[in-house]
């Protein structure tokens, strides 16, 4: 597996792939990967001649008073994953190779969709992640990209921009993984203590009752978002910041189930902020 | 040539040149093509294997008092001009096939760039600006690009976006195209009647006055401006907008030409806004 460090290497590696005819794809990546990345790479392995995980911590997502100096890094495990699943190439540049000091260009999308769901608590974090993903499609030039459905939101926005941008990119969504008890797999799960790790269940236990109950044909989004509020609140390590049913598209608040819906959730369970989610067009499967 | 008015048609187009191995260049323009954009096809003609030209009156550039529905059309005599130059390819969209009714996303550069010289009365111009270009390069993937240096804080703001958002893409500025008695080649000229056409002589006036200045030794960008400013007010029916003296690179005011600095205006004749500018690196050519 390639190491790159530099745009310039990238962009001369991905260019003699492209003279052989051979297709490309982006795994973009904030490292400390795990079995949700690793599912990732196996999906764009199984559709495209080369593979590129870009292993990258944005700043540009984080706010001031987040997590970005803590975040976890292991590049030298991440290599190991990576090369594991087949990838051809790890991109890690340093801060400095992908934003010069004075660099001032933002993608952004001007309407409400990045200020529902995890928007409403982190007002820069998508116009961060809009711009580095245009950033590491503009430097890999890919077929396809592939992003987790656990990121809901953010799957949601990066289809939007790739509309709205014109990018000849074809986004790949690929399901949550899940630990063995159900607690959706998460670079940020590192975080938490003994004890948080077992009130963390919480979360998948409360997407599992959702699923459970439009399964069993509940149409109300209110009442299932009750519902699933009412679960989580009886833990008391979490502290809820949203749970919401929204379009799926378009990430607008639904009351009914009468169209493709995200339930999203965001809980605290600590200082650690979770995320899970699941869409009802997957309940019936 | 080809002319194309779908996105999917200009990307199979591209993908079967890069088959091949050929080198794609890009000449954005709004059409009303001028001997000024036939110096860019030109240039891209000599640089480029397959020349893209594009042929968009961009909504997103236009306030909502400026002259998006007046602004001059003639698709016809721009096609027999980009065949004539040896253009390989012109993409007329549609504003449907631009932009999705719903469509959000934007690329702004977030620095004091875009609101100097032009940007002062046109707010949202370089925003709608810089989005198209970067549709534009999403769709054609072009190898180069070329633009005008007449629109020279365009010129400054692409090449800034370029670089912050890691485009693999390579800017050429071309240089200002004058009409037989100085009059830069704009396609607003064409609102001029023939007693504004011999007052908007005023602007060149006014360039050929400063670089005069300059190569004489000029080093007072304040007393420059001022001896420029003089020049077009000695004119009763040109009123100034702006002429001012700014670092080349970052648009930012300076007082002194210790740099490369741009004298740049823009002068309202009548009710057609013309704009014309120099490069002090250029005088002593």
């Amino acid at each position: 597996m390639i190491i790159a460090e530099t745009i310039a290497q990238v962009r001369a590696q991905v260019k003699e792939w492209k003279k052989q005819g051979l297709t490309v794809g982006l795994v973009p990546t904030m490292g400390y990967l795990h079995e949700g990345h690793a599912s990732l790479v196996d999906k764009a392995v199984s559709m495209c001649d080369r593979v590129v995980a870009s292993d990258f911590v944005n700043p540009t997502q984080f706010g001031p008073n987040e997590d970005l100096e803590s975040y976890p890094r292991d590049f030298d495990r991440d290599c190991a994953l990576l090369e594991g699943h087949g990838c051809s190439m790890v991109f890690h540049p340093s801060v400095e190779e992908m934003y010069a000091p004075d660099a001032a260009t933002f993608v952004e999308i001007l309407s409400d969709m990045p200020g529902q769901l995890c928007g409403k608590t982190r007002p820069i974090h998508f116009r961060g992640v809009c711009t580095v993903v245009s950033k590491l499609f503009n430097i890999v030039t890919p077929d396809k990209a592939f992003f987790g459905q656990k990121d809901a939101q953010q799957l949601a926005i990066i289809r939007r921009m790739v509309r709205d941008m014109s990018y000849g990119i074809e986004i790949v969504g690929c399901p949550i993984v899940r630990e063995a008890d159900g607690l959706a797999k998460s670079s940020r799960n590192t975080y938490l203590s003994a004890e948080e790790r077992k009130a963390a269940l919480v979360l998948s236990k409360a997407v599992f009752l959702g699923e459970k109950l439009v399964r069993e044909g509940e149409t109300d989004a209110d009442k299932l978002v009750s519902e699933m509020k009412a679960c989580i609140e009886a833990e008391k390590l979490a502290k809820i910041d949203y749970v919401s049913a929204v379009d799926a598209v378009t990430m607008e608040s639904v009351h009914r189930i009468d169209r493709p819906v995200l339930v999203a959730m965001a809980v605290y369970i600590g200082k650690t902020r979770l995320i899970d989610n699941f869409l009802t067009e997957d309940c019936a499967k």
